[in-house]
């Protein structure tokens, strides 16, 4: 009886009916969704339109024994939206690419796609397609389609020297849960906000529209794999340097579990899955930028410089190189 | 040494150069290719924008003991292709999602990627970004993304009964030439019009595209599940029947290595991979309807109905009912 259920055309029905949105609810200028050779959706006039493409795999990205499914079904497609984001962009619609193995076409696949509904709803982005098969292992491609004015796409590549690094939020607190998660060897409760944010990042969509809006930012990126490896992807983009202040960052919390300084400090320097926002402002725009944007706080943590050197500057004022040892899928796991 | 080389900067380098296209080859309209966040792209006034996503896995979709890596490299787009062509648009972009193991990043991804750049600049469709990831399978996702006019795609809905049922070139070679590979156990040497049809499909899109300049279809769709299958979707999606006769199939030759008459049948009805198209012609436009159109034979097979049977009228005129057999990734595998 079971496997009646489990053909490829009735999986469709049930993801199709999974992420069903409510009328009217995502503007999304689809014309034609899930059913034929591929989707129809129809862009405005006088935008861009950005892609963006993120692999979700299980052991790579997320156990499927530790992360609870519909923290899985956001996340994947909160990590697209956030490159959205960091290109001052709006979300529109999304394909979902989804390989499970017979055992997860059940419960499993409800809890998915409940976390991706939410998701869904929570950032208008519509499911448009996607294509399902089967694998021994959890696999998850999702492409994430958006818009933004013709030429005001926010790069990585306008940081100059003399520019201001900011961040949105604290940095290493979705490390911190990751490392709570593993020790707790359990499906996680979420009482905890280092453990919410590794579970169900938000990508900082409104912020970055109004830095978009306000002509705050000379570049923009977002912190997925960890502050020093994407300030290198940064100032490679924009062929600078950079100093950074280690007083100035802002570390997670020691909320509820015990985590000394040190350990903050590793996290907000290399870990990774944070989806907050780093960006460059202009030294003569400092006193237009906002403590806080949108309701996230904003921190500015060093200085764009000539060269391509990125430079640590100590509590104890020592300047060392900082490392780029943030999460890199071609190194050995850290963490998974 | 060899594996400082194998970090995921360093893999995304030799996708793009891999991928480079020559200047001016590509009128992609891409604003923005792989480097930052994500792609921008610019659509042309007055297009809808087709998206479309194919998963190519090893063990279900292909072997990596015996496909060649540039077939590989060239299928995994040309499926994707085809899927635009079935609506008749024009392949404009591509995202690529790549997960190896690290026995692949050296001359198996070189393979690999020439098939590709082969594909891509046959097909006008260039890289626009991508995500590339460690695992212990080969594991691709291909995202197309492309064009066609206003409300001028061709959809599976409109088959009306009395439509004849049409197909282009011939059924079956793909799954006759996936057999013949799978008898020889060792990477294909393509000498055999089978064969090559298996590892190197031709999308339609020329084809396609003259359907919808003469408003000859109803309804349009590529065959990659073979024929039975197919063609209970395009009835499903139409809320129609239909009868196929026997006697009007375009059989595969039985080119080379010996198939029987039932073998190369059964092949033509119910074998994947064609990425032929199918497709219903109104009755009184059948004068207009050539042998054969951008060089590829057509052939009407059978006629639409009203209902939902699919019925085979067989070559001793017996009608018997049309199981859907084609390829369905969630049914015990077939081949593979």
């Amino acid at each position: 009886m079971r496997s009646d259920k489990h053909d490829e055309s009735s999986l469709i029905s049930r993801i199709r009916l999974g992420l069903r949105a409510r009328p009217g609810r995502l503007s999304s200028r689809l014309r034609l969704g899930i059913g034929d050779d591929a989707a129809l959706w129809q862009p405005r006039f006088g935008r861009d339109v950005i892609l963006t493409c993120d692999w979700f795999l299980e052991t790579v990205h997320f156990r499927r024994d530790l992360h609870p499914p519909d923290s899985i079904g956001w996340k994947c497609l909160a990590r697209g939206v956030s490159d959205l984001a960091a290109m001052g962009g709006t979300p529109r619609c999304f394909l979902l690419s989804l390989a499970l193995p017979h055992s997860h076409t059940g419960t499993w696949l409800d809890g998915f796609l409940s976390g991706l509904r939410r998701a869904s709803q929570t950032f208008g982005c519509a499911l448009a397609g996607g294509d399902t098969t089967r694998s021994s292992a959890i696999l998850i491609s999702v492409t994430v389609i958006g818009e933004v004015k013709n030429r005001k796409a926010l790069l990585r590549s306008g940081a100059r020297p003399g520019d201001l690094i900011c961040v949105s939020g604290r940095l290493g607190e979705a490390q911190l849960g990751l490392e709570l998660l593993l020790r707790r060897k359990s499906p996680a409760q979420t009482s905890n906000t280092a453990l919410e944010k590794h579970l169900y990042p938000t990508p900082r969509l409104k912020l970055a529209r109004q830095l978009v809006s306000r002509k705050l930012a000379t570049s923009l990126m977002d912190l997925s794999d960890g502050l020093s490896l994407d300030l290198r992807r940064l100032c490679d983009a924009s062929s600078v340097g950079a100093v950074i202040e280690e007083e100035k960052l802002p570390l997670p919390n020691a909320l509820g579990e015990d985590a000394s300084r040190a350990k903050r400090l590793q996290a907000a320097l290399h870990g990774g899955d944070d989806y907050e926002l780093l960006f460059t402002v202009p030294k003569r725009k400092l006193r237009h930028l906002p403590s806080a944007l949108a309701g996230v706080p904003l921190t500015v943590i060093g200085e764009i410089r000539a060269g391509s050197q990125i430079v640590l500057c100590t509590s104890s004022d020592r300047r060392i190189p900082l490392k780029s040892a943030g999460w890199d899928p071609f190194r050995p796991a850290k963490g998974l």
